[in-house]
């Protein structure tokens, strides 16, 4: 007892920021041994205090997983080299291998949104290729609560239903049907100034991205104008903005189920069909909430297509009408010349293509 | 057939204000002939427009309804009784009855939130005596847009759920449980500036509340304040915060019923109960998503309490996590003394003081 007590009172104790990361690690069921963990770092406050994080818990053997550090240089600041060589040096400097990968996203319009996802997808793309390649069952990102705010706002800058206000999940497939994790540790209670607090306090230097300042950002924008006009209003609207997050994702997560069964449901076998995709009954559809309904055409649309591209909420609403009979019309045009039939009580989808080919009028459906 | 078209020509044109009007009327379903319906007027752009609007539907023969106006005069400004007389003449003019009440409200704070809020009640009050007076069918208030979105912005600063952020309904019952029903048929389609550009169209002067200017109210200072700074990401965001409104009210209504539906499937009858309250099995409510668990639980507690007041999401939260038995505790603390305990397999509901008196170890129930 004695040798345990002075042991434990040697050791220094953990941070609070570190101890935060183990409890939120936990709730999250992540590994405590034996996996590979990939960490990407860019080099800012937030990737820099998650590896500075997890270092402290593997030194302090509250965690014995492998971390392997991993930065892509996009390529598209003059410090950008610089960045890559400063997280290559401080990871060995902890003692953890890091993979650097580089990538050139040369684009006409430098400031649009567009670049911001295309710098995104190269990143995901690079975190899963490094994944793969290490046989890591996780990726950790450094997502704080400000980025999940921030996310929320944008969203519903846009008018977004429940899915898009829900934010950024803590954890998710890396890609879908991946066996790899995409986790932010970060996410439900690390504002942005505790990683710039924790960096300073273990005495790192973190790298400051130019680019975070770009008021020709959206996201910059909200940071930096809406962000604090809102905190004049509620001192934590952060958290606020995060909780309405979470309530939401639950009511999405709840709906989607209902909107699976109602599919389920409303599925017919068709004999004769001009696709695939099987119709569906209008009348058990109608016995169903708006919400559910409309999730259940969604996803029935994204079976069929693949995707939702291009799919706006006037598509759904217009397919919606069928149900009702409002407003005359049997057809609802989709994107990419889909559209959706109602005959006979079902709702059909098909190609417009092949539709427009000359069709004698079908004895069987006739009447 | 002439005849007709000839009278046809010299009729004035519907404004478009009044035709949107009539659309949202028919959308809405409210009764075209015969109905006593009130009009709440305060003499401001919103109200004057909605009365103007009405007036012009009405000697258009496109609405046969008796239109009755109510004004409520708060005594708060000095300009108020100017206001009443203003609303008077403007309505005795158009050929209208109008109702004028007066009321007090005096307050130590004077520009306080709960100041707003006794305005409100006292207004709903007057305006139900009103309707129950002339026997009206329907009471309508001018709520705008603009309305919806500080509405859903003041919800959202504080981290509101689905309910929340629904916004205002543009139909309900003007009192649980009573046959008049509020209306609101601005609120799905008319902004601010379209009150106030068909008042200067019917060249009428509308008068001006000074409070609307007076920024220690929240609501005036997400108007003048956050709401421009939002139009300057998306000049539609009125429309689109107007649009989430409506998808995340749809999904609370669909999750009502689910939890509705859970509620009567977890009840169990109670021999030998503290409390009228049925218990609830803890194995059927741990077969729903937590968003419909959490609003059944909500329910029950409405239904035993009688109201709602002071019950935060942490004492529901505290509720849940006796499901799942995480963190001890069989026993969860709601405001008003009352406590929620899982025995045997279920949730009970009972008032703590009651409790308080000493207790037998029961028999029935132990082991």
């Amino acid at each position: 007892m004695k040798t345990s007590n002075r042991r434990r009172s040697i050791k220094p104790k953990l941070s609070s920021f570190a101890a935060n990361l183990l409890e939120q690690w936990r709730r999250l069921a992540l590994p405590t041994s034996e996996a590979n963990i990939v960490v990407a770092v860019s080099g800012g406050a937030d990737s820099t205090a998650l590896l500075l994080g997890l270092d402290d818990l593997v030194k302090q053997n509250k965690l014995a997983v492998n971390l392997i550090v991993a930065h892509l240089d996009h390529g598209l600041r003059p410090t950008s080299r610089k960045d890559a060589l400063w997280v290559k040096e401080l990871t060995t400097e902890l003692g953890y291998d890091v993979v650097s990968g580089r990538t050139n996203l040369k684009s006409e319009s430098q400031k649009s949104e567009n670049l911001e996802q295309a710098a995104r997808d190269a990143r995901y793309k690079f975190l899963l290729k490094t994944a793969t390649k290490i046989r890591a069952t996780h990726v950790l990102t450094a997502h704080t609560l400000d980025d999940q705010a921030e996310t929320v706002l944008l969203r519903l800058l846009r008018g977004s239903a429940a899915e898009g206000l829900s934010g950024t999940p803590a954890i998710r497939e890396l890609k879908k049907g991946s066996n790899v994790l995409l986790v932010r540790p970060l996410l439900a209670w690390a504002h942005r100034s505790d990683t710039e607090d924790y960096c300073r306090q273990r005495q790192i230097d973190f790298r400051v991205d130019e680019m975070n300042d770009d008021e020709a950002f959206s996201r910059v924008r909200v940071r930096k104008q809406l962000l604090p006009l809102m905190k004049s209003f509620n001192n934590r609207v952060v958290e606020a903005l995060s909780r309405t997050a979470s309530l939401l994702n639950e009511d999405a997560e709840a709906l989607a189920d209902e909107a699976e069964r109602l599919l389920e449901l409303a599925q017919v076998p068709q004999k004769n069909s001009e696709t695939t995709t099987p119709a569906l009954s209008v009348s058990v559809l109608l016995q169903k909430p708006p919400a559910v309904r409309r999730r259940a055409l969604r996803e029935w649309i994204l079976r069929s297509r693949g995707d939702l591209k291009r799919l706006e909420m006037v598509h759904l609403v217009a397919v919606e009408k069928l149900l009702t009979g409002e407003r005359g019309g049997r057809i609802a045009e989709l994107p990419d010349g889909m559209k959706v039939t109602r005959k006979q009580g079902m709702l059909e989808l098909s190609n417009k293509k092949r539709l427009k080919m000359p069709t004698a009028p079908s004895k069987i459906r006739r009447g």
